[in-house]
């Protein structure tokens, strides 16, 4: 019986998750190398692992460690490289084929100067999300790939993008264009290399736009993570139904309070996350409302929602009409909005 | 060396925090029971029960077990009892003094058929934070002090408030006028009981009254948890100085972006959480940044801030004549928005 905070997974929502992006990746003949950040689960890694999928990506050196030993053995970590964990990259390296980012020359030389074993390297391309990476028509990125391909344990591998800027894109023609936007950049770029090395690839990650696209032809390697699982974040941004959400936090109630049309469940920051949904007039959604069933978790409660988290407090606002559903001792399921962060809160078997 | 994201304690501050409360809570003639949410950590435990604390609060059953296993005999659980760990509470409360929250008549009912060792019961005030508790002159108050006095099991302890909108008042007046307020409700409902529950006691939490204050008289209990570590929420609020912060997070650099002034953390989400501080103009601060020192850290770098969070990387925003300071490899200090999140997101150590 569940009586804290806890993780639920629909497992047929997550199969068919997986199943439609692998079918997507394969039809536009990517390679498929999903990210394992979102989930950070060596379960739900086996369930990937049946379905053929051999490459993956991660976001740390430790997230590598974790599936590298459960027999992962073909590793991206989508990251600029800690220059300060060549010791774990290099023990790493020696077991497994693991790719690297570099956005700097700096970084680049260091590295060069580092590996005892053969490590593939990316050069991150910044396409527009002005996080990590270069632009596309920076000279450095040139002073890299001779460095790289200088070194004798350092492989060019090519060019990579994270395009995060789709999460703050409205609508599916603004999230397809901004695609289509990395994918001119990543070919220019892979054209002006690809004589001097036929192998390199354009890798490009990101959910929403690889969940809007009928496909993914013009990239080599596709690379979304949150799919997995989807969240109200992805919902919101229209890349899935609520229907695909696979995940959700089974919640006790502590509270319950018919003058303000509020609920008080266990369930706060610590396990949902901060990560909220906010409206111009104030309005903040910390996740959707639904009652458990047996297998699972029915449709949202219609204009129920958790409004505001505190440590472990979590505050939900339901109509009137709902109220009564209610009494302490109850357990009801709450979608996230960023699943990521709640599987990662919920799931503390990462040595972080 | 640090090379991964990791919390780093000024144990100096961190002493001279506790010490400071301490003074003012004997001084007031409160009983001191701090809120050991903000760091639970054992190690800290121990610096409280070397100066002689040995009352506690904690927010939930299982932080209850934590502390319980490593010897604290008396722990306030300040949430609303989870009626679905009558069991664990039963376990408890058969070694320790063990106090719970209701408020309800319905949970105060469910809860004196369910003990079978003596519990302590504290009804929560709501003084103004519409979280949890009920409003002073709720009538289920009275209902639930017959209900919990008639039953053998359960002891009525007093009334428990947390003055939480203290985090949104602005200026000391507006703090400790929130304070002034709860005192005066909690005070009236203890007058109305003190004839027949003669021990009965009135219990105040919240870390920036109980610092901006001169002293917290009026209470019988106090019950902060932030101070001991402060954060740059507290200095916002203005009840810490930059210096009282007990707290940083040592995060690598990975990328040096000289023309954006930006350089890109091995530190995010998942190791600072997603609280912020946000200002009008759509300004957002996740933490401020400090150089690392021998013995912890430096003051913070003016105008240096990190801008933005995703799962591992984070943002930092920096002055054109610091930007040269930094290069991939070295690491520096956050100071975080939210010490009790980052503690429990980088102290992985308590069964959630």
């Amino acid at each position: 019986m569940r009586k804290k905070p806890e993780l639920i997974i629909n497992q047929n929502k997550l199969s068919r998750n997986i199943d439609r992006m692998l079918a997507k990746a394969r039809k536009s003949r990517a390679i498929f190398r999903p990210h394992f950040k979102t989930h950070q689960s060596l379960e739900i890694g086996k369930v990937f692992r049946e379905k053929g999928i051999d490459k993956i990506t991660v976001s740390s050196v430790s997230m590598a460690e974790f599936f590298a030993k459960d027999g992962w053995d073909d590793i991206t970590i989508a990251f600029p490289v800690n220059l300060l964990e060549m010791k774990e990259i290099n023990k790493l390296a020696a077991d497994i084929q693991l790719n690297l980012l570099v956005d700097s020359q700096y970084s680049a030389s260091v590295l060069a100067s580092g590996p005892e074993n053969k490590v593939g390297v990316f050069v991150e391309i910044d396409t527009g999300y002005h996080r990590s990476g270069l632009l596309p028509d920076d000279p450095e990125i040139d002073a890299i790939v001779r460095l790289v391909s200088a070194s004798g344990k350092l492989g060019f591998k090519g060019f990579l993008t994270h395009a995060g800027h789709t999460y703050s894109a409205r609508g599916k023609q603004a999230v397809l264009s901004i695609m289509e936007d990395a994918r001119q950049k990543l070919n220019d770029l892979k054209a002006k290399y690809i004589g001097q090395f036929p192998e390199l690839i354009a890798s490009y990650g990101d959910t929403p736009s690889c969940s809007m696209a009928d496909d993914c032809s013009g990239f080599d390697e596709v690379r979304p993570g949150n799919f997995v699982f989807c969240d109200v974040m992805q919902y919101h941004i229209g890349s899935c139904s609520l229907d695909d959400i696979a995940v959700a936090v089974a919640c006790p109630v502590v509270s319950v309070y018919p003058d303000r049309n509020e609920i008080i469940i266990y369930g706060g920051a610590v396990h949902l996350s901060k990560e909220f949904i906010a409206a111009d007039n104030g309005f903040k959604l910390f996740g959707y409302v639904a009652e458990l069933t047996e297998g699972g978790w029915g449709a949202p409660i219609p204009g129920a929602y958790v409004s505001s988290l505190s440590q472990e407090h979590g505050i939900v606002k339901t109509p009137k009409q709902f109220i009564g559903k209610f009494k302490p001792g109850d357990v009801v399921g709450i979608l996230p909005v960023h699943s990521c962060l709640v599987a990662d809160l919920l799931r503390p078997n990462l040595n972080k």
